[in-house]
């Protein structure tokens, strides 16, 4: 399944793992895939450190995906310092949206965080907390790949990132998206279908890969969106993929650091239990369904804010929810894509890599024996 | 793509084509694959007049959809003539219902039929009108296959089917629904991901066929949802379907019956612009969004009801579109799926078949290619 990607960066199979946890990220490169770091809600600092771990435990390269805004500059949010612009956004956020957030965790018996356990709210999602991370990627030459999960990234960043030799991509949810993504000069993108866990679009995967690889040509594209099994990865590189991006795959994963309550929650769940909801970031996101996405469904409470104002509403219970993933069991953040109905159990990194990749020549050997017969 | 469905069928691949025009139905199945129509709408004695001519202009086998309500019998129905079922569930249907349709229709200047062209409300979407159906079905050899769009058929329907020579199947949207079939006994499953067109569930193509595969084991399981190009074909056989079923690719064929504003406007439609609404059958169905859909999704306007008394409340507008297209062109039913952004150009049915089959090739090749790098 070697791909023109893999050539440029250096790894064996075009299998790449979206996730939060350095060891998750690691495992899979060292089978041969490329773990992708999730930066956001790292300082630059956290950063610094996650990286220097990997580092030390990668034998090739990996990736770290960011959240770069595409409006970069302006706003009027220059010479803000991140604390001064969270308090500027903070003044935008309605008191009965925190009432009813607050209302929702407590009715659910959540602790609150201990005062030592105070967290800065915004960190990577805003144009000002994201500039020193892309510093901090730069002096990694293993950090080979940086995506930006959302929108097109401005053009001195993309500069910046190709000109020191990495590879910079951005996700899709549309052929528009795609094109935008391609007429910036990017390496790559990532065309993730409505089932994809995390922010997405509306359209699905079987749809959305064909025509994205249609619209952009000789870029690569890779596929987004239900991959949990070499079969899919066969379906993707069939109708033109030139790897599979994965992410809900490592939630369950020995080495991921899913706190045993939540990676239950994964394991037990089907695909008809995930919806797509703004409740957590603002953004349609999929996530699983459960009493938090419920209250902010229905008729008579507050709609969610848009994005970053709802994440200024909701940080509290993310945080909670994974200091007490018990008592959070139904009100916690689970995103993760309709795939979740094919994780069933706990697997090895390594594992997971090497079966992908035992499924996908099955799947071709399927299609060999269908057409000789 | 021979599989064992072809030889049971004696059809030479594996392409179902869901049409409610027989001209399509005919050209599919002389091209190698198996036009199914569609019988809804039909009363037994157009049924007839359709299945005669199907027999004059099909060289081997075609096949049939019904909508077979899982409750065949009771519910207060025994002995009900259609009519007297249809006035009976008429009395439920609130007059606001009806105002609001009549005037979203009628604010976008939608004539009235002619009073000449008066019509019956439900047909073959009631236990008591599809019998009669079934019963015309069965004295034509070369409808070869019935397909129940809604739910388990019940068991004496199915034995009566399977007992006539004939293959009997049904479509589902999810696993459980799959199992149901396969308890029942029927032939196929065709697995019907969210973005196809039509009624649907909420899980997308590439999560729920491999799942669906796995559950129902040798059972053959037709992919459906998304499908208008070889090489969806090429990753739905990858990840263990028996068959490509599709549906809305065969709006824009040459032989298709539908009107040229109509159309034009699924050709002019890109994959973002389908909806999954309940505003004209009751049920979740995919459809491209426009002045209707928007404006039972609006705050202060009546809810959809369900099945069938939506459709009491909007069958008057699919009749008055369908009858005066260019002026229903902003509130017309067209349903269809996301696989409509794939649909540019008119094609002649024969061409799609071998299209498919081309494309089909071209992305096992490109497979091929990978794997012998």
């Amino acid at each position: 399944m070697r791909t023109e990607i893999c050539d440029r960066l250096g790894i064996d199979v075009p299998i790449f793992a979206f996730t939060h946890c350095r060891d998750v990220a690691a495992a899979v490169s060292n089978a041969g895939g490329l773990g992708v770091l999730g930066a956001v809600g790292f300082t630059a600092e956290q950063l610094e450190v996650e990286l220097q771990w990997l580092d030390e435990h990668v034998q090739g390269v990996y990736g770290v995906d960011l959240v770069i805004p595409s409006k970069y500059e302006g706003k009027g949010v220059e010479g803000l310092s991140p604390e001064e612009l969270e308090a500027q956004l903070a003044k935008l956020v309605p008191q009965g949206h925190r009432d009813f957030a607050e209302k929702i965790l407590n009715d659910h018996g959540v602790p609150h965080l201990p005062p030592e356990e105070k967290h800065n709210q915004l960190l990577g999602w805003t144009a000002t907390t994201v500039a020193p991370q892309i510093e901090v990627i730069l002096n990694h030459p293993k950090a080979k790949l940086v995506a930006n999960a959302l929108g097109t990234p401005p053009d001195d960043v993309i500069k910046q990132i190709q000109d020191s030799g990495r590879l910079i991509g951005a996700l899709c949810g549309s052929v528009k998206h795609a094109l935008n993504h391609k007429n910036a000069g990017l390496d790559f993108v990532v065309m993730q279908g409505t089932e994809g866990g995390g922010h997405c679009g509306e359209i699905a995967s079987v749809v959305l890969w064909p025509q994205v690889v249609d619209a952009i040509g000789d870029m690569p594209a890779l596929a987004a969106g239900g991959i949990g099994n070499g079969r899919q990865v066969a379906a993707a590189l069939a109708m033109g993929a030139a790897g599979a991006w994965t992410g809900s795959l490592w939630l369950t994963v020995e080495e991921a650091n899913v706190p045993p309550a939540q990676m239950q929650t994964y394991i037990d769940a089907s695909s008809s239990d995930t919806v797509r909801s703004r409740s957590w970031t603002g953004k349609p996101c999929r996530m699983l369904k459960n009493d938090w996405t419920e209250a902010w469904e229905a008729e008579d409470t507050p709609n969610p804010l848009g994005m970053p104002l709802q994440m200024m509403v909701a940080l509290d219970g993310v945080k909670r929810g994974h200091r007490y993933p018990e008592q959070a069991k139904d009100v916690n953040f689970n995103p993760v894509g309709q795939v979740v109905g094919m994780m069933n159990k706990m697997e090895r990194s390594a594992d997971v890599v090497q079966r992908l990749i035992a499924e996908y020549l099955e799947a071709c050997e399927r299609l060999n024996k269908l057409n000789n017969a």
